[in-house]
């Protein structure tokens, strides 16, 4: 099963700059995938200080668990990072979680750190046991690796590609910012297509600065980061147990540590880090199962930031606005329901709509003899943008979605095996 | 574009008795569509009491917002409802609303009853202004066929088909109960298939019984029962802006009126009002866009019935489930993701799931060499049902859906014109 790249992809992985320090392997285990990559071991230097965010699932995955757990345990520490692709361990039961721990035991003893130290992640088919002999059995080679500096060593994109499931393309962004008037570098790595797609596939990002920041600091700007950028795509609605996003910061810039996050010496460090995520959710949004367009949707005039979410987060999931685009419709109709079903306040009369900057509903109405020509054209592109003004206050949000295909149910409604 | 009869569509139209007094036609005003009935009208006995149930949407049409002020403003009485096909009158701002007075107007004048009393609904394009003219021009016609009791009189399938827009059959269910010793009948007829569908679709029903019943007790009656039936199914997730729910009481069957919703005389027709609505709202779930399975989603075991339900409808709801009921797979790890999004209180280790009643999926993992066969049968069935023990509570739902297939891609995702 090999999918064509998806044709919303950026046009090559970035360039990335090396971290002092942070170096990785990427292996074939065969944990579910022959001949490929599927596991990747990330080596971070001492003092590493770790922050995350996780799925808002009730059901969540044991390696979920784990890293919630250390990194309260470790106190937010890190010195490895252990993906495995093909298998998500996840409703897996006590079994599980034994998996986890003799994966984090073994990591520790080959690195020289404490298990809390080491963060595991997996992502694959739900409800099988983890092999994970597979995985420790190669954990002195890949260490080795990783140390020797190898040729996997430093090359983002073959980590990125290490990690992938369903996922057509490996999704890599990195940004510098000054703090203090020291350069500091913002590595990110990340995977997802949908949400647990031919069951498998989830959202999995994997940030790495050099910049020296505590961990609460740390913690803070990822929140509110993460807020803006990943919490604000969607593919099918549909929630993994398994989403984590992770950032670490190794502290080798040698910038002196900002000790609160709403220090202003932080503000272009916020903004970097805002920007490699947005490049990195939208990269996922990009590679949603089946997708044929990007789509931007924009909400202003909410009575509030978070209505306005709501609405914009209702347009992205509705089935029906997805379809539409895909068939190139520029079907408003659909976007005022999705509107009306978001439970936010909205006044009928007050909506405007506008597809590619062209206004075709103003006042409860459409517009009058508005011109369709570069309506048509926009919706036959790839990039579609949505505006919707609610009239009603200053509320504002944007967030990203794909387009519902063919290739979705194609890629879903196939069997696992 | 005329689409294929839903292979989940019952065997035949059921025989309906004849209501005294209740009288209606079925007429081709060319509103959108050419050489078939849209409009139809009823005609109900004077002292007719009248209870309704509307979307929940923000944006409501103005239809909707007629009957909600009609309700209030004629105290809960009706002489008659007129319902278009074709065009929603939705998102038309004043001009719709000035479209629904004059139609009701020229109702009310043909009918000789306060406009109050004239209960509307339409189903079609949004945003198009309603071509109002093409009904107003034909309600004498149409009430004089009504009033001959001509060929359509009495003829529920006639009247069913002719508020059809993306349906593939027509709708209709009837019950008898006993109040105090009498008989009465309720009749019922609907349509709906997605939710606002090639930008036509809703859902749309009207149910006449001849038990006599006071308003309040007849929207108690009607709200309680809409909450286990029309508010259990969904196709998609998408709410219209014109779902409509009426149920009108004539008061022929001559039963001694039952003040109380609690009253225990009323047990029998509780039971087969539930039945009524039940019966239509799972017919329009298997006329859902596409639909090639019906499913059944129970859900135990919950912390309460609320959860219960949401958990049942964020399973009925996920596009990850429903394709993979598509493709005939067992997919339980989807279902694991779909109780974890819902929000509600979950213990992955307590979970157990049923396939067709077989357990695949208990105490947080899969079921170990469960037999699959008949799984696997079951899941190349068209009627699909899934069982969620949450293990937690004594809360119960059942909802119902349908599969998300090509056909819901083909039918949404095509152009307008």
């Amino acid at each position: 099963m090999s999918l064509p790249v998806s044709p919303l992809a950026p046009a090559a992985f970035p360039q990335m700059p090396a971290l002092t320090g942070v170096t990785f392997a990427a292996h074939a285990c065969g944990i579910r995938y022959k001949n490929r990559d599927d596991l990747l071991l990330m080596v971070l230097p001492a003092n590493t200080t770790a922050a995350g965010v996780f799925t808002r699932s009730k059901c969540p995955s044991a390696p979920v668990d784990w890293c919630r757990e250390a990194l309260k345990k470790g106190k937010a520490r890190a010195r490895a990072v252990l993906v495995n692709a093909g298998n998500a361990n996840a409703f897996t039961g006590e079994v599980g979680a034994a998996s986890v721990a003799r994966t984090v035991a073994k990591a520790a003893e080959v690195i020289g750190c404490a298990p809390e130290h080491v963060f595991v992640s997996s992502t694959g088919t739900i409800g099988e046991p983890l092999p994970d002999a597979r995985i420790t059995e190669n954990l002195d080679t890949v260490f080795a690796k990783a140390m020797a500096g190898g040729d996997e060593s430093g090359d983002w994109q073959k980590a990125a590609a290490a990690i992938m499931t369903t996922d057509t393309f490996p999704k890599g962004a990195t940004r510098q910012a000054t703090i203090d008037g020291v350069t500091v570098t913002i590595n990110g790595i990340a995977k997802g297509s949908g949400m647990i797609a031919p069951d498998m596939a989830t959202m999995l990002s994997y940030v790495v600065t050099d910049a020296a920041l505590p961990a609460d600091v740390l913690q803070a700007l990822l929140t509110k980061a993460t807020d803006k950028t990943f919490n604000c795509i969607t593919v099918d609605s549909d929630t993994s147990t398994s989403d984590t996003l992770l950032l670490f910061a190794t502290g080798t810039a040698g910038n002196k540590p900002v000790k609160d996050a709403a220090d202003k010496r932080l503000k272009a460090f916020k903004a970097a880090l805002t920007e490699v995520l947005l490049d990195l959710a939208q990269q996922v949004a990009r590679d949603g199962e089946g997708a044929s367009k990007f789509i931007e949707v924009r909400v202003t005039g909410a009575e509030s930031a978070r209505a306005a979410k709501r609405i914009a987060m209702t347009i992205a999931d509705s089935p029906l606005v997805k379809t539409a685009i895909a068939g190139e419709d520029a079907n408003w109709g659909r976007i005022v329901m999705a509107v009306g079903k978001a439970g936010e306040k909205a006044d009928r009369d007050r909506l405007a709509i506008r597809i590619g900057g062209v206004e075709v509903a103003a006042k409860g109405r459409a517009v009058e003899g508005y011109d369709e020509t570069p309506v048509v054209a926009h919706m036959k592109g790839k990039e579609i943008v949505l505006e919707v003004d609610i009239g009603l206050g200053k509320g504002k949000a944007t967030v990203w979605t794909c387009d519902l295909t063919h290739g979705y149910i194609d890629i879903n409604g196939s069997y696992r095996t």
